[in-house]
């Protein structure tokens, strides 16, 4: 049988999930924060090979990688041989970004026969489903934003740019790089009044097309519904099964409150 | 003869353009402030039809749009019997956005036999040259961040999104939307250091493939220069030719003065 290890870092995926997943094993590493409590197997990463065996030693078969790992310094000197073997490796990967590094640490836990899964493989209540979620139904125009909004970020997503995008009226008023969709709301909320056509509007997020959710998770939350309530949005689209709502019933009643649609849909 | 008339809207285009064209007829419009000065004739926009017969009279076979014209409420009651027999098809157009309303003008003007240019094309002086106009030879890292942002840009040409784009370190900062280059960049100098790779970046403007340079011409001026300085950039690319450099000298001291490039690049 399937035993799961969550690899917690911080914000509240690992918490969510592990009340989504009760029976897996916690695992903290040192520097990195987490609000996972209870019984949690603290590492280091300067001792993959001593994780790679307690996961082992306690039959764990998969693991998810929850919420952010800010890159530490890692002390060469603390290196375990595992890691001391991996060194060159790690170097080269480095350089290739934060994106190459995760794909990297990836195939590190699937070369020890560790399957790596997803939140939403895992805990699939915690993505977006099908449908309107909460709020008003919403309006023809409101749609034909959500269309055009996922067509330009299909359109981008062969260059690794666009989780989110906002179209009002027609008009395109902000595509997500890489500060988030919250900078990005931001950004959308000071447009001058004269420069968008009548109100409304509407925020489409989705990971980009062969984007590796193992990796990087798209999520949004309450602050989320905030930003998007003071950028003047009359709703949310997410893809199903592909977008996780953390803190979800804070986030459906934020979005009830302010009249905002939260809508689940399938992107071709 | 080609006869220009300059048909002038806000800002510094109009005025450059009939320093660079001086026997050009100069119009203005009521509503809509300019800073042209010397003789100007001033016409009504619900009086297209005298517009034309003065236009004719003066012998002008060629005309440009310089500037922006905000779109000021028409007066019905005041409209010429040109401007009542061409009311209906007016509606239709302002129905379809500012762009359709100005293709919609442009064809006005072309029913009368008067070719429409674009600044570009009647003072190509005023546009990017090829090359390094000013600052420093830019790095390989930061031609390929052009590169980078330039093919951002195509993608998003069939959308009609983005007139700009910032990369740096091969991460996009930035996307022009509706808001325009100095809101970008506004945004892009807001981004947290810990996100960025290193410093520098570069910002590419150039139309989207298919724009019609004759209704709106991209363009840089001393501002962008000191906004891309804001948001840490190491240089500026424009599509050499069909972006417009307002106040030359001072724009290129800025650049200087601060060590950024300001280069002209052809793109395919």
């Amino acid at each position: 049988m399937a035993r799961l290890a969550i690899l917690a870092g911080t914000g509240r995926l690992p918490v969510e999930l592990a009340l989504e997943c009760p029976e897996a094993l916690r695992v903290g590493f040192e520097g990195v924060e987490t609000a996972l409590d209870g019984p949690v197997e603290r590492h280091r990463f300067e001792e993959l090979g001593a994780l790679f065996d307690t996961l082992k030693a306690q039959g764990v078969t998969e693991v998810v990688l929850a919420g952010a790992m800010s890159r530490p310094p890692l002390d060469p000197a603390r290196f375990d041989a595992y890691m001391q073997a991996t060194a060159p490796r790690l170097m080269q990967a480095m350089q290739a970004g934060d994106d190459g590094l995760l794909r990297f640490v990836i195939s590190l836990f699937e070369e020890q026969g560790l399957a790596v899964r997803g939140a939403h493989e895992v805990a699939p209540a915690l993505a977006a489903g099908e449908g309107l979620l909460t709020g008003p139904q919403p309006e023809e125009r409101a749609l034909a934003d959500a269309d055009r909004a996922a067509v330009i970020l299909s359109a981008l997503a062969p260059h690794d740019v666009g989780q989110g995008a906002v179209v009002a009226g027609g008009l395109c008023l902000g595509i997500e790089t890489l500060q988030g969709t919250d900078a990005m709301l931001r950004f959308v909320a000071e447009t001058p009044q004269a420069l968008r056509r009548g109100g409304g509007g509407v925020l489409v997020k989705r990971p980009k097309p062969g984007q590796d959710l193992r990796a990087d998770m798209p999520a949004i939350g309450p602050d989320t519904i905030a930003r998007a309530t003071e950028a003047g949005l009359s709703g949310v689209v997410l893809e199903a099964g592909r977008v996780l709502i953390l803190d979800r019933e804070a986030t459906l009643k934020a979005a009830e409150g302010a009249g905002l649609f939260l809508l689940g849909r399938s992107f071709g």
